[in-house]
């Protein structure tokens, strides 16, 4: 498989491995928000939330700026690429480490069938 | 988004956020092993290695079956399939939202330039 920054990706799904932070991402996606608010729309502490978002904005996927008491949440810079080829390429792996076992399977069958006694 | 089992969310992205026990995924895609194969090809102790195995098995990501004294590791049967849509569904709306702000930008660009006094 591809080389990827290890460390990036134990990052990325590590950040994605939680509902609230999944439904954050969402939210950005569809307008920026404040902490403030991110609370209350997933019904939290504002201490749980800045935690969450902590997580979100280490790992690249969100982007947090301080205008006045306001901190805003965006959307970060990060599309989780590395993240997204890793789990392509693991489907692809599988396809293939199962069609193998299918094939292996299929052989021992046909031998099966070939040894049996003629009708 | 599409709604999916959250907490079958949270532990595949959890599984997966760990560099060791990508590793034993992308190992098990080549061959099947015994733990202690595992263990040995990842310099970790049996205990470590059971552990990571323990957290993949429970993901539905590996399937172990112990045969007299040796348990051996074989992909498990999911293919990260919800996932893998997560991260899809994610990469178009990051798209769509980095497009809007980007024509919002442009709007703005040219509305400045439409008030400037012409030359």
């Amino acid at each position: 498989m591809v080389q990827y920054s290890q460390d990036r990706l134990d990052g990325s799904f590590a950040a994605l491995s939680d509902t609230t932070r999944r439904g954050v991402l969402e939210q950005l996606g569809r307008a920026d928000a404040s902490i403030t608010d991110l609370a209350r729309t997933f019904d939290m502490t504002l201490t749980g939330m800045k935690k969450h978002v902590g997580v979100l904005e280490r790992a690249g996927l969100v982007r947090t700026e301080k205008v006045g008491r306001v901190r805003t949440c965006t959307l970060g810079p990060r599309r989780l690429e590395e993240a997204r080829e890793w789990m392509e390429s693991y489907r692809q792996m599988w396809d293939a480490r199962f069609e193998e076992l299918d094939g292996l399977v299929q052989e021992l069958t046909r031998k099966e069938q070939d040894d049996e006694p003629g009708e």
